[in-house]
C-alpha cells in the first residue's frame, strides 16, 4: 500500500502554457492507494493473456502473444510450443518480460492500466510442474486438448522487477518480493460496473462527496472514473476548472460484495459533512 | 494472397489417440485466403495499440504497451516519452518488435489473430516527421494534449519481418516488402458483426452451403466462424464428426458494404447446387 498523493504529470517537460488541474481548496485526507505491487497482482489476476518479450537468435527483441495461468505468488505460468519462436528463445535466453493490460474502458488504451513483469523463466519440476499445469489449464481450458502434445513445455516466470502504469501520469515500480507478497484487489482491475452504476444512478451523491469530502466546495458536477478496494476517484467540474478528487473508504473492501456498503458509507459521511 | 489449403495442426507432435477432423467427402474449390501480409495489415489497420519488445540496458527483453498510428505502407508510428523505459531502450538499441492482437471473440485469446512486426525503429525527419505526427494523432486523439511535450519523440518502425498467427494451427510469415505491398482487408480483422448475423439469421443458408459447396453433403448443422474479403469459414457438424469448410466468394470484397452482396451470391449458388 502506498500513501503518496495522486501522482501528477509534473515530471513531463511541459511548456508553460499547458493548463493545470484546479487544486482542492481545503486539505483533505486522501488515504491509501493500491501499491504498484497490488496493481500488478490485480491486473494479472484479472486476465489470462499478455505479450511476452523474448530475445531472438540474432539478439533482437521479440514480442509475441501468450496465455498464462498464475501461481499463488503471482508467478505467471506459460505453456508454449517449440514450434513458436518465443519457446525457442526462452530455451536460449530465459530472461523475459510479460505485459498484462486491462481491457481499455474507451478508445484510449494509454488511459488504462498495464504492467510489465520482468524476470527469468524456469522449467518447473515435480509437484510444481503439476500445479503449474493445473493453473494453466484453469486459466486456459482449451489447453486440455493439447496438454499432452510433446512439443509444448511449461515455464514459470520468476518475477524480479515490476513496472506498473495506471494511465496518464500514474506509474510506479515494485520488486519481485513485493509483487509476491501483495494480494489482488477483490474489486478487480477497474471496477467498470460499479463506476457505470455510480455515474448513472448516484450523480448527486458523487457531487456531495466532491463538495464535502474532496476539498472542492464549489464543485458543480462530479464523475467517478476509478474505484479500488481503498476508495474512489472523481473527475470534478468547478468554476476554477477541472479538478481531481480521491475519496478513501472507511475500511478497505475485503471482497467484491463489500463495495456497495463502502460506497453507501461514503455517501452517508458526505451528506453528514455537507 | 496465398492459395494454400486450410492449414492443419499436422506439425504438432500429437499422440495417436487425438481425434482428427472429418474430411470433406468431395473435392471442393477453397479459393484464395488472406496472405500473412494481408492478415498483418488488417490487424494493424484495425487497432491503435500493441505491445513493444525492446532491449533493456542489461540486455534483457522488455515488453511494454504502446499506442501507434500507421503510415500508408503499414509502418507503425510510435510517440513515446523518455520517462518510459522503452524510449530509452530504443535510443540504445533500435531493433524492436510490436505485437498487435485482434480483440478476442471469446475467452480464449489463443484462438484469435495476432501479428508480430519486427524491424528497426528510426526517428522520422522533415515531411515524414510531420506526416508521422499527424497519423499518430489521428489514431490517438488524446496525444494532441501532449504533442508539444519535449520529452516525447516520434519513431517509425521499419518492418523487416512479419509473423502472423491466426489462431490454433493457422500461422505464416511475411517479409517487410510483402507487408508494405499488401492492403488491409475492408472486412476487418474478424468481421464479428457479419458472423453473428449469419449465424443468428441465416443458419439454413449456411447449412446448404456446407452440404452443396463445402464437400459435406451429410452436414446436419453449420456455423460461420470467420469471414474475410475472399470468403467465409464454417464449423460443420456431420455424423462422421466435426468438419471444417471454406467457401470462396465469387469476387473478393472491395469495401465493407460489399460483404452482403457476396454472401447473398454464395447462398444463391449453394441453393442452385443443392
Amino acid at each position: 500500500v502506498s500513501d503518496s498523493p495522486t501522482p501528477t504529470m509534473f515530471d513531463h517537460d511541459v511548456p508553460d502554457d499547458v493548463a493545470s488541474v484546479a487544486p482542492p481548496l481545503e486539505t483533505v485526507e486522501t488515504g491509501p492507494r493500491r501499491s504498484a505491487a497490488e496493481e500488478a497482482r490485480t491486473l494479472v489476476a484479472g486476465g489470462n493473456a499478455g505479450t511476452l518479450a523474448t530475445q531472438s537468435k540474432d539478439g533482437s527483441p521479440w514480442a509475441s502473444l501468450v496465455a498464462y495461468g498464475t501461481l499463488d505468488d503471482g508467478s505467471p505460468v506459460l505453456f508454449v510450443s517449440r514450434l513458436a519462436e518465443h519457446a525457442r528463445n526462452l530455451e536460449r535466453e530465459p530472461r523475459t518480460s510479460l505485459v498484462v493490460a486491462a481491457s481499455p474502458a474507451g478508445d484510449d488504451v494509454l488511459a488504462s492500466g498495464r504492467v510489465t513483469l520482468a524476470g527469468v523463466a524456469v522449467r518447473p519440476e515435480g509437484d510444481l510442474a503439476r500445479i503449474a499445469q493445473e493453473r494453466y489449464i484453469a486459466a486456459v481450458p482449451t489447453a486440455k486438448a493439447y496438454a499432452s502434445f510433446r512439443d509444448f513445455s511449461l515455464w514459470v516466470l520468476r518475477v524480479e522487477r515490476v513496472r506498473w502504469v495506471g494511465g496518464y501520469g500514474r506509474m510506479a515500480s515494485a520488486s519481485g518480493p513485493d509483487y509476491a507478497a501483495a494480494s489482488p484487489d477483490p474489486v478487480g482491475p477497474n471496477g467498470a460496473y460499479a463506476i457505470q452504476h455510480l455515474n448513472a444512478d448516484h450523480a448527486d451523491a458523487l457531487l456531495t462527496m466532491a463538495q464535502a469530502l474532496a476539498g472542492h466546495p464549489d464543485a458543480t458536477a462530479a464523475q467517478c472514473h476509478a474505484i479500488d478496494r481503498y476508495g474512489l476517484d472523481l473527475f470534478i467540474t468547478t468554476p476554477r476548472g477541472f479538478g481531481l478528487g480521491r475519496l478513501p473508504f472507511a475500511e478497505p473492501v475485503g471482497d467484491p460484495n463489500g463495495l456497495r456498503g463502502a460506497t453507501v458509507e461514503l455517501a452517508r459521511r458526505a451528506r453528514a459533512a455537507a
